[in-house]
């Protein structure tokens, strides 16, 4: 009935996976290897002609873009509730999940995708036009032009750094301003799952800042987080299947 | 009983403002001029800590980011609905906003915020470093440091018009692929409202590809759009009160 097209429990797969878990929903397991690129055959790109993972099948139709498969999951199978009742609180938790969208994952693929340089630029030259040529999203072949090549320049990765601080910074004063464990308070919502796809890179990224002192409602959180059932539960999707 | 902040019917603050005449929704129009910085004092920061505009004021609470902004206004004013019932259809919705807050918003940015070096560069050099200071969003000022300086690199400003064409061919390809007037179809949608914040400037800046024959679709949906009178109405608020 649901199927999950996913690369493990990490950044924006870890989105859809995690709330999957949350709600014990039973689904089909599709655990893709993306250093084999196996999300850039031309079976998958009839799933997702632009290559984006992940994806969610639902009733026979594509679902795609992790936030809005969390709403997706969150309005078909309401129980339990991973979004707030109230409009107000539900608006903070879009302008939370729309953060890590628009400015964390950027940031932290800059650093993410840097490390993988080595990986990258060892691929015949000729294979990897090849790899790059069957890439359907701009955007994504020219990051992997970069990571092929010399990777990103230390100004870029200063700059995504600084960002990331932005980020740590923006986690904590959020918790610092609610009364209860969860990033809204008292109760945990998509804004949690969303956040934990990226913020558990915090401490090895950042790791003169995202200390005890510095941010320890961050430590806080994140060791809550580690504590969920669901979240322990990720370890299963770990390796390829 | 509502209250917008917002610069006039242009981009980010078209959104919100083009949702509330959709549902004739009356509301205190609040209308900032940006060119006299009035989002960075400290009145309208203890609204809005970052600067940014728009906001919407609803019983004594802020609600903030364009996109959620109007998603919250169809869950609490849902006449007429401005979101498809059916969840997929609603997810295809989130699919468009979010890739007009991620891709499309940031492309057109540098293009417009290039276009006001010739008014930020002849700013005194004093004033202009009282001004930045005075700007709460890192980001926010490290643009306004390079408008204000020598504005955007050529390949910069050809970088952004690369993906403003990716915007276009998106734009009419989502066309292409459904039947009716709208983004989703037959219905009317909070898709075509955000699209239609950034949308009109194509046919400008894009002046060879945004054509009768390059985007027909795209051209009769802006036409479409034009036609409303709502987006009529849009008129009124182009001049600071």
């Amino acid at each position: 009935m649901l199927a999950l097209y996913h690369f493990g429990p990490v950044a924006n797969s870890l989105t859809p996976l995690l709330c999957l878990l949350e709600k014990d929903l039973p689904f089909e397991n599709r655990r893709l290897n993306s250093r084999l690129w196996e999300h850039h055959t031309p079976e998958f790109q009839q799933l997702s002609p632009d290559g984006m993972v992940p994806i969610l099948l639902h009733k026979g139709r594509v679902i795609r873009e992790s936030t809005v498969i969390n709403e997706y999951v969150d309005s078909v199978f309401p129980d339990p509730p991973l979004r707030p009742a109230d409009p107000w609180l539900r608006a903070e938790m879009r302008v939370l999940t729309k953060y890590v969208d628009e400015y964390f994952c950027p940031a932290l693929t800059v650093v993410g995708a840097h490390g993988a340089t080595p990986f990258a630029s060892k691929i015949d030259k000729a294979e990897m036009a090849r790899i790059l040529a069957r890439m359907p999203n701009e955007e994504v072949r020219r990051k992997w032009q970069t990571v092929s090549n010399t990777g990103y320049s230390e100004a870029e990765l200063a700059d995504a750094r600084r960002k990331l601080g932005n980020c740590l910074r923006r986690l904590e004063d959020q918790l610092a301003g609610v009364s209860g464990d969860w990033l809204l308070g008292k109760d945990y919502s998509l804004a949690d799952i969303k956040w934990y796809s990226m913020a558990p890179a915090l401490p090895r990224v950042l790791p003169d800042l995202c200390t005890a002192e510095g941010a320890p409602r961050t430590l806080r959180w994140l060791d809550a987080m580690a504590a969920r059932p669901a979240v322990q539960a990720l370890d299963t999707y770990r390796t390829p299947a």
